[in-house]
C-alpha cells in the first residue's frame, strides 16, 4: 500500500540536473586553461599507470573470469591485458584495476577518486566509437567534474554515512563524460545522469575486500549503460540530482547546491586532483615523506637506535598495525612506512609485497619507531626525529607531504610511478611508448592508437 | 584525507549475511509447502505476462536499441521478441518490460514487486545454464525470499527516505537466486550478497519516467553480475548486510534484523505476494472494484446520474486527477478508475490506451463521480453509491479489494490477465502454450524449452 509520508522537501533547489547537463553538452572543447589541461594529462597518465599495474591482480583475474561468462564482444582494450571485452566489461574491469592497489588520483576535497569511475567508462566507449583523443580528454575533464560537484554538494556526510563516495557520484561523472562522447544533446545529456542517479554504487563496509575497487568499475559501468540508453530516448527525471526523492537528498543530508554550479565552466575540479607517491593510505604519506627525507640527509637504518614520530591520533588510529603480518595489513602500517621511506626511500606497490614486509631488516627497523600523539600536529603533518646510536637527533618536520595540492608530485615522478608499475606487465619498450602515447593523447586522431599501446 | 567520524554501530546486529547465504546455499529443492509452491507457480507466470506483454513498449526499444550497441552475445531470451542478447542484457530487459506497465506482483508489506528483478536474472542464467525448471523456480522462491525480508529490515523508513525499494532490495534477491543456479557453497553465496548489498538501485522521484521499470531490470542484472564475479572467488565483507557501514545501516534507519531472519525457511514470503487486476496504482483498487461490483449488478452507465465515491484522503492526494489527458495520467485518477469498471468491467491496459481515456463516453461518465474524503475509512477500502437517474441509489462497500491477500485473484483470473497481455505479441496459440508451459515448470528438465514458449 502507498504511503502518505512527508518528506523535507527542498524548494530551493536549483534544477542542476538540467545545468550540469547543459554544461556537459555545450562546453567547448578545450575549453580551459593550459593549467587544467596539464592536469588532465597528469591523471590520466596516473590512472592508465594504475590500472595496467594491476592488470593480472587476482582481483582483475576473479572479475575477468565472471565477465567472461557473458561473452563479451571484443570492443575495448583492458588495459595491460590482451583481452578485450565489451565496451562494459572493460569499463568495469579498468575501473577495478585501476583501484586495486589504491594507487590512484584523489580529489582530496571529497577523497573522491575520480578517473577510476570516469576515465575507464570515457576510454572504453571511447575506443570502440573510434573517437579522437582530443574527444576522450573532453569527456573526462567534464566528468570528473560532474562527480566531484555532486561530491562537493554532499561531503562530508554522504561519506559519513557509510557511502563510498568515488562510487556513489562516479557513476555520474562517467555517465556525463559517457553523454560527451556520444554526443548528446542537452536534453538527453540530462536523461543519462538521470538513469544514472538511480545506481549508485559502494559501501566503506567493504573496505579491504575486491569490491572497493569493484565500485569505481561498477560506477564506470553504470554510467556507460546510462548513456547508452539515453542516447536511444531512454527517459528519466530531468531532476534526479536535485528533487526531494531525488539522488543527493536520498542519499545525503547535506545538500549544498551551490557547490553544484559555482565557477562553472571556469573552475574545473579536475585542478585539485593529486596522485599518491606512496602505495597506502593516505594519513601515513607525511610520515613517509619524513623518512624519505631522512634518508635524502644521509642517515642510515644501521645507525638508528630509534625513530621519534609524533603525529595526529588519527594516524594512529586509522593506521596503527605495529606487527603487520602481510602487505596489506602493511598497508594500515605507519611503522612499516616509515621503515620503507628510511630504507628505500619510496613505498610504492614493490615495498609493500609480502617478502619485503616479513624481511628482518625491515621489522628490524619498523620495531625502532616510536610512534606518539600529538593533536597540536595536523592530520596532513608529522614530525619525525631520527635519534642515531651516536646520540645525534635529526629532525624533520613535515607540514604537507610530497603529493599534497600544496606539494604535487612532478611530472617526473609522475612519469617514474608509472614506469614502476607498467613495466613489469608492459615491458620497457611498450611502456615508454605508452607514455608517449598518454603524452600526446590530445592531439590523437583515434584513441584505439593509444589502446593498442596498452595491451602487451 | 580520511575522517574521523562516528557511526552508530549496531553490535546486536546478527550475521545476517552469512545466515542468509547459508539458508540460499544449503535450503533443500522444493523445500516448502504445496501452497508455497503453487504460489511461485502464480508468481512466475504473472511475471512472464507481464513481460511479455510490455515487450515492445517503446522503453524496451529504447532500452534494447542501448544493450545492442554492446553487441551482446545471444544467450537469453527477451520475452515476447525474437532477439536475444546475453544474460545481463536478458536480465535488464526483462526486468524493465515486467515492470513497465506497473501491472507486476506486489509483496504488499514492502511494495516491493520482487519477480522483476529475481525472476528476471534467474530466467536468464538458468536458460544459459540449462538448468531445470525446478531450479529456476527453487532459486525464485530463495531469492524472493532474500529481497522481501531484506525489505521487511528496513521497510517504511527505507522507502520513505526516497528509495524505490524494489530496486534497493531486488539486487540481493537476484544475486541470491543467481548463487543457488550456480551452485555457490555458504561462503561463496555470502560475498554474491556483499557484492550485491554495494548496488542498490531506484529513486522515487523517476516515477512516472522509465527509469522506474529501469530499477528492478538493473537491480536483475546487478544481482546476476555479483554471483558470476563471486563464482569466480570475486571478494566483498562478510558482514556487507548488517555492518555498520554495510547495506541496511548506510541507506535505512530502521533496522530491525529479526525479520532478516524469524522462521527462515519455514515462512516464505512469497506466501504473501499478491497481482494487481487492474493496470493502475494499488490505491485505485477498491474503487474499481467496487464499480465492477456495480456492474455486475446490472448498473448502466446511461442510467447513472453520478457515482458517490468516499475514500480515505490518501487516495485522492495520490490518484485525484480529474480530466486525465492520456493514458499515463488515468493511472493517477481513481475517477478513471471508476468509469472503466463500472464501463468494461475492468482496468487492464487496454483500458488506459489514450483512445480510451479521451472517448466520449468515458469523459462523461468520469465526469458523474463525485469524489470525497473520509478518512474514517481504511486505504484499502472504498465506499460507492450509484446514484441513477430514476432516484434509485445502488450502494456497494470494498473492505478488500480483489487481488489483495484477503482477496486474492483466482488462477483463472490470472490466466485471462496473462492472455489479456500476451496474446498481442504471441498470438492466441503461442499464449496458450506459455501457459502451459509456466504451469510445467517444476517438470521441465531445461528452462530453454519455456524460453522458446516466450518468442514470437
Amino acid at each position: 500500500m502507498a504511503r502518505n509520508t512527508q518528506v523535507a522537501a527542498d524548494h530551493d533547489a536549483p534544477p542542476i540536473t538540467q545545468i550540469l547537463a547543459r554544461f556537459v553538452a555545450t562546453h567547448p572543447a578545450r575549453g580551459w586553461s593550459d593549467a587544467v589541461e596539464h592536469e588532465a594529462q597528469r591523471t590520466f597518465l596516473n590512472w592508465v599507470g594504475c590500472a595496467t599495474g594491476a592488470a593480472t591482480h587476482e582481483a582483475m583475474q576473479a572479475a575477468l573470469a565472471g565477465v567472461s561468462m557473458l561473452q563479451p564482444a571484443p570492443q575495448a582494450t583492458i588495459l595491460g591485458r590482451a583481452e578485450k571485452v565489451d565496451m562494459a566489461g572493460a569499463a568495469l574491469l579498468n575501473g577495478i584495476s585501476s583501484h586495486t592497489f589504491d594507487f590512484d588520483d584523489t580529489h582530496l576535497k571529497t577523497i573522491i577518486h575520480p578517473a577510476g569511475p570516469v576515465a575507464s567508462a570515457a576510454l572504453a566507449l571511447a575506443e570502440h566509437l573510434g573517437a579522437s583523443g582530443r574527444a576522450l580528454i573532453d569527456a573526462m575533464v567534464l566528468g570528473i567534474d560532474v562527480a566531484c560537484r555532486m561530491g562537493n554538494v554532499m561531503y562530508p556526510e554522504h561519506y559519513d554515512r557509510g557511502w563510498h563516495i568515488t562510487g556513489s557520484t562516479g557513476m555520474l561523472g562517467a555517465a556525463a563524460a559517457c553523454a560527451r562522447l556520444l554526443g548528446l544533446d542537452e536534453q538527453r545529456t540530462a536523461m543519462a545522469l538521470g538513469i544514472a542517479a538511480s545506481q549508485p554504487v559502494g559501501l566503506r563496509e567493504q573496505f579491504g575486500t575486491m569490491t572497493k575497487p569493484f565500485h569505481p568499475g561498477a560506477a564506470a559501468r553504470a554510467g556507460l549503460l546510462s548513456a547508452l540508453l539515453a542516447r536511444h530516448g531512454f527517459t528519466a527525471s530531468a531532476r534526479a540530482l536535485e528533487a526531494p526523492r531525488g539522488f543527493a537528498q536520498v542519499v545525503s543530508t547535506k545538500c549544498a547546491w551551490h557547490e553544484a554550479t559555482d565557477e562553472l565552466g571556469q573552475r574545473f575540479e579536475i585542478s585539485f586532483n593529486t596522485y599518491k607517491p606512496f602505495a597506502c593510505g593516505i594519513v601515513i604519506h607525511p610520515s613517509i615523506d619524513a623518512c624519505v627525507q631522512l634518508r635524502e640527509q644521509g642517515v642510515k637504518a644501521d645507525d638508528v637506535e630509534r625513530i621519534e614520530l609524533k603525529v595526529h591520533s588519527l594516524v594512529l588510529e586509522l593506521t596503527g598495525k605495529k606487527e603487520p603480518a602481510d602487505g596489506l595489513a602493511a598497508k594500515f602500517s605507519v611503522y612499516h612506512g616509515c621503515a620503507a621511506g628510511l630504507l628505500f626511500g619510496r613505498a610504492g606497490e614493490p615495498e609493500y609485497a609480502d617478502a619485503i614486509v616479513t624481511r628482518a631488516d625491515v621489522v628490524a627497523l619498523r620495531r625502532k619507531v616510536v610512534a606518539s600523539v600529538d593533536d597540536a600536529i595536523d592530520e596532513a603533518s608529522a614530525d619525525v626525529t631520527a635519534v642515531l646510536r651516536d646520540g645525534r637527533r635529526i629532525h624533520v618536520f613535515v607540514e604537507h607531504a610530497i603529493g599534497s595540492l600544496q606539494r604535487p608530485m612532478s611530472d617526473a615522478a609522475l612519469q617514474a610511478k608509472f614506469t614502476t608499475q607498467a613495466e613489469p606487465v608492459l615491458g620497457a619498450a611498450r611502456t615508454a611508448a605508452l607514455i608517449a602515447g598518454c603524452r600526446r593523447l590530445g592531439a590523437m586522431a583515434d584513441v584505439r592508437e593509444l589502446a593498442a599501446l596498452a595491451r602487451p
